[in-house]
């Protein structure tokens, strides 16, 4: 037997107690006349101790052998501790050390395996299996593994049923994401690795599975953005007989229960729900933050009108309030104005107004806009004594992904997004169609199963930008967590549907066959969602890297770099799969 | 909302409530005066009724268009049934219809939806949403789902960690069974999907996570056989700081955990060990089914040396004995003797010796054996009064495979394999290395990592075949359910093999390089196990076939009927990946 306990077992009531332990040697400590080891293994770090007067010769010199890193058996006596450590469970205790055996060696790691390491990232995926015996990357692990658990309980707990959709499915003709994989026993010809099982989950409600859900890998080989992987994780959901809110309430109902048995936070209230419009208005962006206010204000109709052109000659103006803002210097002022005219952000200028404490306004266009002028912006904005606000013009749409943009580089100068704080919203009423300019026809903004609101079916006559769609995401802290729809399954509302998106029969045929064809025998009324399980695990670990919380991530480049892959294969390999590389 | 309740809700408790079901038209029996319809979801049946004379007429318009497999919502009362069924939970009470809406039409399904279906296998699978719609397949999933859950629970609270490893890996040389998957950010390099994650779990304890386990599809490109998928699914884990009995005894633990709650059986024995050398030998095979005994007797040094040219040849003479099997007809046994000579089974030819009741004893080499001869054979065999003996001749290994065939199929005929009794097995001491005659070397029969009894490892020197291995099967009815081992952490020991299995050092470094270079760091001692999870299932649910326990399975030809896939892609994506077909 390797070990009687593990090293984050035993405390002051073992005492007196015989134990052998096993694990990595974390630092040795010589202080002449004493020895010390801090050994580890995954449930924590207990203290060996050794004097060097009082050991067997031969024990003294295999512990003076050891190095970090080396796993080792020991046996020993566990005592009360001189100085005890209270910031680990087992610092009451130490093992006066009897018996040493080296289980196995060591090489110096290329990085200190400390929570602060000295390791670059390249370096740290390269040695994955050294940075997971970090305390930062195993606790993402453990948490990851421990929502999983409780994501499958609350799920079978509420009649869900856990379905393994295939990995070797069709590929699609416009699947041009698709990773495809070549059958050696039917040459020529490909599977494809699913992007999402959207259609094999919506086969299982016609099937009558009633409710499904799975944790599952899907697959998409585009180019990679960072924290983007080509292999990423679902929790993917489907429900029979249910409308918008149905989904919504179940869903809702998992996300908190999450925060409560994970996190140890209980969220009483209701998500919030807001239309995709009003976030769009208010927030300038679909995944609104609302941990904090300093929503826009649309300020277009006010300002026109005093002869400064930039103003009059903008389709939309739009500005934000920073709550005590009022003293940000000219300096911090230079680096907004700089930050909003990076390209990525793509404003021509910054216009602020500072709200000072005694009742004066001074804004940087004083030359075209008196003080009462200011000060009817400021109470259109509701701005107070002490805020600054800011003003963006230009074109409508970009104008409010600057202002978002401003609205989240200021909350994170000002510690308006603490990690700890969680604030979930719903966004509801997403636009059914997106008009594409490059290909002059409307696309589908979610899939075209997605349905329409009842109330603007009709539109699809009139004016089909204007529909709206049963679709809602889950944004939690500014993060799309989860997003989903209720389905189409009407024959003739589907062939609407395909035709505002421009499909032929054919086409329409050809992509999702199977399922039109399952839609033939009596599909019932269904809706899904799913989560983004890497995201969501980051965000519970109050990370914004998605890397940690996968155990061997791949690079931007969509290589492993521990095990060198995409590799090189046969031609032999190559022959029996009847392909030739170009 | 679609409904108030499901179909397999309502009871007598509910009779004068208003309630809102949704369903599927299982079948509609039209009594002239009354109208009965068996509406059905996942769980159950519940029978509406309508009284012509008392409905109104529309509604009666509707209910006499509404067919089978029509998805419908109905509101109605609750009220008691004249005939109860006591077949099923809702028989108590009907649903006297006050309103209906055809939700959805069908066609007519291509096989009608019950337990006992007209539809052939391959319509199955063409329309297996359907055939999912059926009691037995949609308990198959369920019965699937269950254990999954429980599989967790258990592998949960026994601190193992779930961690999702990479689908897209590394193609390695020798991977010549490897599914592969051209890379478009990489072009001409290749990943390859998974045959199993052993090479990262092992990192995985190298990493100090200690305890792993996975539900994970794995992928095996090879020409099917009956029961082959392409892809399927292992319980996989791997354990830190154990010897083989430890892993034994967690993974015994997992399993009377599963028949406990899944299937409410209690098993406290321990499982039996027996070495593969003993299963060879009393069996015929390595995965004996232990449900009842008929084992073989080696009798080669009874039968000699009485002129029998057929026995005095042999290199092997073997026999089985039936209970109770001395009344086999002239025609039984001729039936037997054919069997036995089929090619997969392989054998010259069946000598019968019937120990009748009344003590005489008749053979079918009489010629050569006396009474006397028979009765020594008889009382080698523990054979008694009323049984029958079957005796095979030949090399040993043939002959011992088909005793072996022979038995199980006598235990078929004669109801010794019930499927409700379980017989769990331990498989053990595995030879380590087996001869290959093609290749004139040793190869690995578990992996290369498998680790040798300490007290064998001087027989590489000497005698390699007959090192025995930390190799264990689970083995349950016959049927191998599960296999490990503990796995060499020692550089010098893991040469030696190597050197054994005729790999270079350049071989092995470019076939397990990373796992190599992790073992550099201390790697713990470790070993583990993986399950076969569909074959679990289908011994669970009590059936000979893995299908029924995947929802959407491939054909034996590697293809979904369903989705016809795989399937070609079209030049433009070809050209992305940078590949041709040849």
């Amino acid at each position: 037997m390797y070990r009687t306990h593990t090293c984050g077992e035993l405390r002051k009531e073992n005492i007196g107690e015989k134990v052998t332990l096993s694990g990595w040697v974390q630092l040795k400590r010589d202080k002449g006349g004493m020895i010390w080891i801090d050994l580890r293994d995954r449930y924590g770090i207990t203290q060996l101790a050794a004097e060097r007067t009082q050991t067997d010769s031969k024990l003294i010199e295999k512990i003076d052998n050891v190095n970090r890193e080396y796993v080792i058996q020991i046996r020993g006596e566990v005592i009360e501790r001189y100085s005890k450590n209270d910031k680990i469970p087992t610092g009451d205790i130490e093992i006066k050390i009897e018996e040493l055996n080296v289980l196995s060696e060591s090489e110096t790691p290329p990085f200190t395996i400390i929570d602060n390491t000295d390791g670059g990232d390249e370096l740290r995926m390269k040695y994955r299996y050294l940075d997971i015996r970090r305390n930062p990357v195993r606790e993402a692990l453990l948490l990851r593994h421990r929502m999983a658990q409780e994501v499958r309980k609350y799920l079978d707990n509420n009649n869900f049923v856990e379905v393994e959709t295939p990995y070797l499915i069709k590929s699609t003709p416009e699947g041009a994401r698709d990773f495809v994989v070549p059958s050696r026993m039917n040459p020529g010809e490909f599977y494809a690795l699913p992007q999402s099982p959207q259609q094999y989950k919506q086969l299982l409600m016609v099937a009558g599975m009633d409710r499904y859900f799975q944790i599952v890998k899907c697959f998409r080989d585009e180019d990679l953005r960072a924290d983007r992987q080509p292999e990423f994780t679902q929790i993917d959901c489907e429900m029979s007989f249910v409308e918008q809110n149905d989904v919504l309430y179940i869903f809702e109902g998992m996300v908190k229960y999450l925060f409560k048995t994970v996190k140890g936070i209980e969220i009483n209230d209701k998500f919030p729900c807001m239309p995709y419009s009003e976030a769009m208005e208010k927030y300038g962006n679909d995944k609104p933050d609302i941990r904090f206010g300093m929503t826009i204000t649309d300020i277009t109709k006010n300002v026109k009108g005093k002869n400064f052109p930039v103003f009059d000659s903008a389709e939309y103006i739009g500005g934000i309030c920073l709550k005590n803002g009022s003293e940000y210097t000219r300096k911090q002022l230079d680096a907004l104005t700089d930050f909003v005219k990076m390209p990525q952000i793509g404003a021509k200028g910054l216009v602020y107004c500072r709200y000072n404490i005694d009742g004066t306004l001074k804004s940087s266009v004083d030359k075209f806009y008196n003080e009462n002028d200011l000060l009817d912006f400021a109470n259109k904005m509701q701005s107070e004594k002490g805020d600054l606000i800011l003003i963006l013009a230009g074109d409508k749409e970009s104008t409010l992904h600057a202002l978002s943009e401003l609205r989240l580089k200021l909350a994170n100068e000002t510690g308006l997004r603490p990690k700890d704080t969680f604030a979930p919203l719903w966004v509801v009423e997403f636009p059914l169609l997106e008009w594409n300019e490059e290909s002059q026809r409307f696309h589908a903004k979610h899939h075209p199963f997605t349905s329409p609101f009842d109330e603007d079916i009709t539109l699809f006559k009139t004016d089909p930008g204007k529909i709206r769609a049963k679709a809602y995401d889950l944004v939690i802290n500014g993060v799309e967590i989860g997003g989903g729809s209720i389905r189409i399954f009407n024959k003739e509302l589907q062939e609407t549907m395909f035709q505002n998106l421009g499909f032929t029969r054919e086409e329409a045929e050809n992509q999702f066959g199977f399922l039109m064809n399952a839609f033939k025998y009596g599909p019932p009324p269904h809706g899904g969602i799913a989560f983004g399980f890497d995201r969501l695990c980051s965000l519970f670990g109050g990370s914004d890297s998605i890397r940690d919380f996968i155990a061997f991530p791949k690079n931007n480049a969509g290589r492993d770099v521990m095990s060198n892959s995409p590799s090189e294969i046969s031609k032999e390999q190559l022959d029996e799969l009847g392909i030739k590389i170009k």
